[in-house]
Parts: structure tokens; C-alpha cells; sequence
């Protein structure tokens, strides 16, 4: 089924492709966590344009806002399988979505591990997605936005620089690619602006969610893995496992002693070693993961291609063969005695 | 359980509160739709601070941007009663989250329709959540942010203007409130900024997902309203019925006779007539339902107090009564033959 939304932009449907079970859910929901109330005072009374051609009109931007909360959404499988609920971290310029259905409608990573019975809890970060944001007045800084064509050349899409072209059809995609790149464009509706400033605020929520409600096993995406371990880091009785997908950046080598008792997985794609991006977070990755080992702890180390998984983009839980790495990373979690 | 988040800020959990009931669904997932590719060209390169302290950077925000998506969640129910898929679209300010999980962590009405039978999608108008927005050089206008006392004085949750105090045992409550007070806070987490200027991006983009996912029967809450009507007065054929939750305005009188024959339910609570900005919404809703009903149409119309149902504030769906509520509304849709 195919639509055409305007005059350059053919866009694949991405509605239900029904999988044969049903899900039986105890209990599904949301909640926000965390959060300050800030105050904004001194403000000089402004005016500001509301609606083009539209009036100037007063804007007193005095007073108090709540800010800073995080957006989660949780999933209760009645056939509960893993022993602790299974936290879904995003990357940069994402949101939750990035575990829900893939770009071109199969089931995402949530459905699969709420499948194999993991209470599955889906956050967004601060200032992304339903976290909603802070204005100028409290956060100092300002969003940034990802062009169409980024990922494209920098997730293992494209095969690197260069490779983008307004032309699908002239478009050079990485050999062997498994990213549904017929839907491209419907990951780009998930991309969100991006904040450089709120790191603090952040790992202050994701740390709240963790004492809300953990002992857990964190499952961590690119930008989510520098955060991620770093609420590890402040929690680790309350971290049972972390699962780091190409996790860019880790957490802070000297204190990767404290996490000697948590059994951490790494995972990477495909043609890592190949761009110079990715060789480089694989290479931070590595040196975190030593100073987690030096100190007598266990890291697992899994490249894709090294056991016959190929051609795996940066967004690995979208590939077409995602529900294969979901296997692979539930027989991992079922290893460390974490499946009942 | 309570959890103290900052010196000044006590924070009710929501965590899961599970009904006695499974769920279960035949399927579950998300997707974007809509949307254009928007050129940034001809700005200069500008030098802009990305992290606080940071040095000047250079930012060229020339090219192309993928803008104006929606996101839409679904949940289908096993055990379909509902003859058509059931749309819930929220108000200003807000997303989706309007209708999971209250505040005080009870279940809200996506999963009350959804035990009742009714395939739900669930979406956030562009601009707001999970939908992401665009940068000012595409949309030309700037975010408002809502002050954390607002809704207490505007929603009829507190008692008008002058209802509000920093001192929550000081706030003057509207008699026999049915909203969550004690969980106020959670609320204002659910608040996320919002334009002035992208009406036409926001009914675009609804347009789209009617041309995708009905007939369709829509259930819209406050300026939800507003955006609804016009969708349906350029859709009427694929709009099975409008319930309508305190419309906050309502479509464009002249165009109403186009839902001739689309049942609509006019819904408002507790309070209504006592404060001027909802009696004026309440006063175009009405023109707009004569104008409905001129041409031949059919508009219900329930004030909530009338049929004995007290205290509601403009947040219906999570009131404490939000469950009495929904069945006043499913009561309503099989009486126009839309429950199998």
C-alpha cells in the first residue's frame, strides 16, 4: 500500500502487520518520573509573535514551570518470564519509538521481549518526545536538528560519506544492508530536536526511574549506553544486567569498578570497524569494558558478523532480521540466570 | 508509596495500579504518517553555544528536514466490539498521554475503550510529543510553555482565577472536585510546549491518518475538538461519529451541514456555565451544533451535571469518575449502532 503525501515524498505505510499470537497483558500504562519545578523571575516582559502576520502581543514568561519530567510507558505480560522488568533506553535525537514497530511496520523490540514475558518499561528521555521541554529561560541553550539525509551516511545505512543522494535510486547502500531502506523516510518522522545541555538532567530522571522501579536489566541504545552507565554507576545493586547496543560512549572509566557485580553485554553491527565514527566508540567501549574487567567483573562481547549476523545497521532493533538479535540477546540474559 | 524529588516537590508514583482483568490484543505497535520534506536554504553559517560554557560552534542549518509527521500508537483488541477503529485525539498542550494511565496511576480511557472492544489509536498532533517539531527556520513562530498553576485555575480543577496558591492545603479546590488534585504535579508533567502557528500542519496530518486508518469514529478532547470538526467537514463520508469532550471551539459554521449525517455527542462537565472562557466555548459549540442540526444532522448534547454526574473538571479522562464517564460515552455509540 503506497501513498503519496506530496509531490517528492512516496511514503510506505507503516500500519499493523499482525504477528500470529496474541499478547496477553496484566497490566499496561504510563507515568512521568522526576522533574523540578523551576522558577523564572526577572524577565523582562516581551512581545512576541504568536501566529505569522498575527500581532505582536505580551508574553510575561515570569513563574513557575514544571520541567525536567521523563515520559515512561510500561507493558505486563501476564506469562512473566524474565525475573526483573526490562528497561528500554533510546539513542540520541529518539525517543521510545525506537523500539516500537519498525519503519516499515514489523514488530519492534518491545512487542519481542514483552513476547518472551519481560515486564518492559519504554522511556523517553528529558527534553524528548512526551518529556516535553524546558524554555529558553531555564535551559540555556538551544535544540538542534538532524538533517534528512544524516543517518543515512552515519548509521551503516548508506555505506558512509558520499553515499546519500536526493535520487533513492542513486542512493549507495551499504552491501548487504539489513535496514528497511524502502523506509527510510518513516524513521526520519521519528527523528526529534536534540538538546547538548541537559546530560545532568537526563541521568537525574533516568536515576529516579531506576529507584522507582528497579532491581531491573537496562537494554541500551547508542546514546542511551553513555547514559546508562552512568546510572549504573550511581545504582549498581539495582542494575541486574546491561545489555549495550553499540552503545556511543560508556560511562566514566574510573568508576567502572563499581560495576564488577553487574554482568554487561556489548553488542555491535556490521562494518563497525570501517567507519571511523563507530571504530571510535567501539574503541571507548572497549576500554570501559577493561576497567569493568580489571576490576574482576564480566564483560561479554558480541560483533554480529563474528557469529554470523551481517550487514546490521546503527539501528540494529529496526533491521529486518531484528527479531533474530532479540534472540541473541534473550539467550544472553537467559545465561546469566535472569529468565525464569 | 511517596518519594520526596526535590525540597519543594512531593511526588504521588503512578506506577502500575492493574484492573483484575487481562488485556489481551490481536496486535499493538506505532507508526508516523504525514509529513513533508522541508528546504532550509540561504542562511548564513552562525556560531551557536550547544553545551553551557562550551565554545561558539558552527552551525549551517541549510538543507533538508523531514517535518510535520504524526505519531499514532495502536492497540487491538482480540475480542473486537467496536465497528470501527476508535480515534483519540488530545488538547492543547498535551499528547496522548491524555488518555493512558491518570495521574493518580489509575487506567484511563485507551485502555477502558480498549477492554470494551474498540480498536484504539492513540496520536500526538504534530508539533507535541512523540511527533516532534520543526526549527524556527521552518515554522516562524516560537513555543509558549504553560505555567505550572495554570490548568489548576483554567481546568476547573481549582476554583477560577485567584484558586491557586503555593501552598497546596491553601488552593481552593472547586466544590466536590472529581479531578486527582493530590496529583497534580503529575499532570503538569504530561505538559508539553505548543505552537500558535501549525493548524494547518496539525488537520494536514489528522487528514492523512483518517485517509489511512477509517472509517473511524473520533473521540476529541478540547482543542482536539477544533481540529476534529474541520477534519471531518473535509472527510464526512469516513467519520462514522465525533464524541466530542468539552470541544474547545468546534469546526467552521458554514461547513457544518457536511455532518449531516455524522452522529455527534456534545459532552461537557461539572462547572461549565460558572466560568466565562468555557461558557464561551460551550456558546460555540452550540451555534455549531444548530448549524449541524439545521441541516438535517444529529447532535447530542450531555451536560454531565444534568444527568447526575457531578464535579468534573475540563480533564473528563482523568477524573476519579473517568470510568462512569466512558460508559456514559460506549452507551452513546451502541446507541447509534456502532457496538457490535
Amino acid at each position: 500500500m503506497r501513498r503519496i503525501l506530496t509531490a517528492t515524498l512516496i511514503s510506505l505505510t507503516a500500519m499493523p502487520a499482525l504477528a500470529n499470537d496474541d499478547i496477553v497483558l496484566r497490566g499496561m500504562g504510563s507515568f512521568h518520573i522526576g522533574g523540578r519545578i523551576a522558577e523564572v523571575s526577572g524577565k523582562p516582559v516581551r512581545e512576541i509573535v504568536r501566529q505569522p502576520g498575527g500581532p505582536l502581543t505580551k508574553l510575561d514568561s515570569n513563574g513557575q514551570y514544571m520541567v525536567e519530567q521523563m515520559y515512561v510507558q510500561y507493558f505486563l505480560p501476564k506469562n512473566r518470564k524474565g525475573k526483573f522488568p526490562l528497561l528500554m533506553w533510546h539513542g540520541g535525537g529518539l525517543t521510545g519509538v525506537t523500539y516500537e514497530s519498525t519503519p516499515d511496520g514489523r514488530e519492534g523490540w518491545l512487542n519481542m521481549f514483552v513476547r518472551k514475558g519481560w515486564d518492559v518499561y519504554n522511556s523517553d528521555a528529558v527534553e524528548r518526545g512526551r518529556s516535553g521541554f524546558a524554555s529558553p529561560d531555564i535551559w540555556p541553550s538551544e535544540p538542534t536538528f538532524l538533517p534528512y539525509q544524516d543517518p543515512y551516511e552515519r548509521f551503516r545505512i548508506g555505506d558512509g560519506a558520499g553515499s546519500w543522494n536526493a535520487d533513492p535510486a542513486k542512493r549507495k547502500v551499504i552491501p548487504g544492508s539489513q535496514f528497511p531502506v524502502e523506509a527510510y523516510d518513516n524513521y526520519m518522522r521519528q527523528s526529534v530536536p536534540r538538546w547538548l545541555s541537559t546530560d545532568k538532567a537526563i541521568i537525574d530522571a533516568y536515576v529516579a526511574l531506576v529507584d522507582e522501579v528497579c532491581p531491573c536489566v537496562l537494554l541500551l541504545h547508542s546514546q542511551g549506553g553513555a547514559f546508562g552507565f552512568k546510572v549504573a554507576e550511581q545504582r549498581p545493586a539495582k542494575v541486574k544486567a546491561i545489555v549495550a547496543v553499540e552503545s556511543a560512549t560508556a560511562g566514566i572509566v574510573s568508576n567502572a569498578p563499581k560495576l564488577k557485580d553487574v554482568p554487561v553485554l556489548m553488542m555491535f553491527g556490521d562494518y563497525v570497524d570501517d567507519h571511523p565514527r563507530w571504530a571510535a566508540f567501539k574503541k571507548i567501549d572497549t576500554e570501559y569494558a577493561n576497567a569493568i574487567r580489571a576490576a574482576g567483573g564480566t564483560v561479554d562481547w558480541i560483533n554480529l558478523p563474528e557469529i554470523g549476523i551481517k550487514g546490521n545497521s546503527h539501528m540494529l532493533m529496526q533491521d529486518k532480521n531484528n527479531a533474530e538479535i532479540a534472540e541473541v540477546i534473550q539467550k544472553w540474559l537467559a545465561s546469566k540466570g535472569l529468565v525464569d
